[in-house]
C-alpha cells in the first residue's frame, strides 16, 4: 500500500499532462469537410489559442483562420502544429511527413489524436530527435495513473453522460463551461476525448487507459479544487453501451460528480454500430446514474437534459423541449440553441 | 465498420492464447509461504499438468511436488518454468536470472505474472533469442482485441461476482468446474486474473486490458459453444468496489452470464484498502447485477451465494449457511466445505 499512495502522490503532484498551445491546424490534402471535425471543433472553442491553418496542395476545406506557413506561424507564436483531420483508417499520410517534419524544424512540436502513433514513424521520431521537438500522442496516457481510492475531493464537480455516445457530450460540457465562466464563475473544462483535449490542452483520453486504473484517471483528472470551483467533466459512452459501459462506469466513479447533465438525441433509437439494443430512456439513464455514482458522491443529482434537436426546425425543437420539461419535470435545453431553456439549465445546476 | 469487423473475426479465428504445458512450479528463494499462493494454487488445482517445483538454495517453502531440474522437468515432459512466487514489489529477482536462462537452454519456456515484464530484463531477452524460447508474461493482454458487440452467444455462462475484491470468486468458479466436469457436463473454467489464467493455461487478464476494449476482451475468452456446455467464468473485483467497477462492468456486459454466484466474506464490513466505503449487501449486488447484467443478456439469474467460511469453525459455519439461506431463499455454500450445500448450489444453477 504505501507504495500505490507513494506512486500516487507523485502522480497527483505532477498532475495531468498539458499541451503547447498556442496552435497551427494541419488540415493535410483533405477534400471533406467530415474529416476536418478536429479542426474545426479547435476553431470554434480554442480559436484564441489557434494562430492559423496549413493546408496542402489539393486541401479544399478551411476553418476560415488564416493561411500560414509553419515558420510564420512560430513567429506568430505558435508552439505546437495539430492535426485536425483524420482520414481513413486513422493513418499518418506519407504525403504528410515533409511537412510535419518542416514543421519541427521551424520549432514547433506535432500534437496528433489519430490512431496511428506519431511515435511509430521513424522519419518523424528521427526528426524529433535533430530537432529538439516533441511528438505528442494524447490517444497515450499519461505513465503511472495511480487505481483509484474514491476520496472525496473539495470543489464541485459536474459531468455529462448520454443516453448513447456521439450525441453532444463533449459539446454540452463546453457550452456550460462557457457559460459558467461568462457568469463569473471559477470554472474549467475537464476533457476525455481525442479533440476535447486539444481544446483544453490537456486532459485524460479515458477509452485508452487501462482498466483497472480507469476510476483512478479520473480521480487526477478533477483534483482537488477551491470550494467554489466547478469541474466540468466530458462524459464517455453511455453505462447502457454494451461495448464501452466500462469506460462510462470508471469515469463516473472516478469524477463523483455532484451534479450530472443527460445528453440525449431525440432521433435515435437504437444503439449506435449496435443495431439489436434500444437506446435507453433519459428517464433510465437518470435513475441508473444516480444509483451507480452514489457510490462516490452520495449527494448526486440530476441537473437537467442537453437535447441534441439539431433535426428539428426551432417550432418543432421548442415544441419538444418544452413537452420533455413537462414530463420529466427538469429543465431541458439545446446548448447549440441557448436561449431562456439555456439560462434554466445553466441556473438549475448552481441551485 | 468492416475493419473493426473483419479485425474482430481474425481475433475470434486466433482466439485467446494458451499457454505451454505441463509446468516446472519455480519456487525461487522464497522463505515466506504467503509469496508463493501461485504456485499453491498450480499445485492444487492443476496438479496434474506440473510435473515438479524447482527451489533456489536458502528457500523453505515446498508445495510437496518432487524436487526437479529444469533437464529433469523437460525430460518428464514439462514445456515451461512458472514463476509461482512474487517477491517484494513484484520485481524479477536477479538471484533468479542464472536459473531462469537455464531452464530456457533446457527448453523452457519461461511463464509470469509478476508485474515487472520479463521482456523487459536484457538477460532473459537474450538467452531466449539464442534459445528459441518464449518469455510470456501474462499480464500482456494478447494484441488487437475487438470491441465488444453484445451479440448473444450459443452455450451456457455463469459468472462469480462478488461483494468485494479477494474473497473466493477465482475459488468458487474452479470448484464449480471440478463439479460440473464430475457430473459428466461439457464445461470450461475461464480465467481473467493471473493465477487463473496459469491454471487453465490460458484466459485474458481483464485488469490488464485498456478500458474501450473490456467488454470485448470478456466476449472473446467465452466464445459461442455448444448450447449445453458451460463457461464457468472468474469475476474480477465488484460493481460496488470504487477503484475497480469499471472492470466488473465490463466482464459482466462481455460475459452475458446466464447464471451469476456472489461470493461473499461474512468477517468483512468495509472494502478492502479503502475502509471509508461500506461492503454492499449481498442482496445489494444481486440487485444491481441483475440490473446491470441483464443489458447484454434479460435472463440473468442469481444462482446462489458462495460465503467463505474460513474464518469460522464448522458449527458456526453451517448455522450462518443456514440462517442465510432462509433469508434470502437461495442455495448458500462454502466451496471449500463442499457437502450437501455446496451440491445444492449446483443443483440450482443447473436448473
Amino acid at each position: 500500500m504505501a507504495t500505490v499512495l507513494q506512486r500516487r502522490a507523485d502522480v497527483e503532484r505532477e498532475g495531468v499532462p498539458t499541451l503547447p498551445q498556442p496552435y497551427l491546424l494541419f488540415l493535410g490534402d483533405t477534400v471533406e469537410a467530415g474529416y476536418a471535425k478536429t479542426a474545426f471543433g479547435l476553431a470554434d472553442w480554442a480559436g484564441d489559442r489557434c494562430v492559423g491553418e496549413l493546408a496542402m496542395a489539393g486541401c479544399t476545406v478551411t476553418t476560415g483562420l488564416p493561411p500560414m506557413s509553419p515558420a510564420a506561424a512560430a513567429e506568430a507564436g505558435a508552439r505546437a502544429l495539430v492535426i485536425g483531420v483524420a482520414n481513413q483508417g486513422g493513418v499518418i499520410g506519407d504525403a504528410w511527413i515533409a511537412v510535419l517534419v518542416e514543421a519541427m524544424e521551424a520549432g514547433l512540436d506535432i500534437v496528433s489524436g489519430l490512431h496511428a502513433k506519431l511515435n511509430g514513424v521513424p522519419a518523424l521520431v528521427e526528426a524529433a530527435e535533430r530537432t529538439g521537438r516533441r511528438l505528442i500522442d494524447i490517444r497515450t496516457p499519461p505513465p503511472a495513473i495511480p487505481v483509484g481510492t474514491g476520496r472525496k475531493r473539495s470543489g464541485k464537480r459536474l459531468l455529462t453522460v448520454g443516453t448513447d455516445c456521439a450525441l453532444g457530450k463533449k459539446y454540452t460540457a463546453l457550452a456550460l463551461h462557457r457559460a459558467f465562466v461568462a457568469r463569473g464563475i471559477d470554472a474549467d473544462f475537464r476533457a476525455t476525448g481525442q479533440t476535447g483535449i486539444m481544446i483544453a490542452g490537456g486532459g485524460m483520453p479515458m477509452d485508452a487507459v487501462v482498466s483497472d486504473f480507469e476510476a483512478g484517471a479520473a480521480e487526477i483528472l478533477s483534483p482537488d479544487a477551491p470550494v467554489d470551483h466547478w469541474d466540468l467533466i466530458e462524459g464517455q459512452g453511455s453505462i447502457f453501451n454494451p461495448a464501452y459501459a466500462a469506460v462510462s462506469l470508471g469515469l463516473l466513479h472516478g469524477s463523483q460528480p455532484d451534479v450530472f447533465v443527460v445528453c440525449h438525441d431525440p432521433t435515435r433509437t437504437v444503439i449506435l454500430g449496435l443495431e439489436s439494443f434500444a437506446l435507453p430512456t433519459v428517464e433510465e439513464v437518470i435513475d441508473l446514474t444516480i444509483r451507480l455514482g452514489s457510490r462516490t458522491n452520495p449527494a448526486i443529482r440530476c441537473g437537467g437534459v442537453s437535447l441534441n434537436t439539431s433535426s428539428l426546425d426551432v417550432d418543432s425543437a421548442e415544441a419538444l423541449m418544452a413537452a420533455e420539461r413537462q414530463r420529466l419535470g427538469l429543465p431541458v435545453a439545446d446548448p447549440i440553441r441557448g436561449g431562456a431553456s439555456f439560462d434554466a439549465l445553466v441556473g438549475n445546476i448552481l441551485a
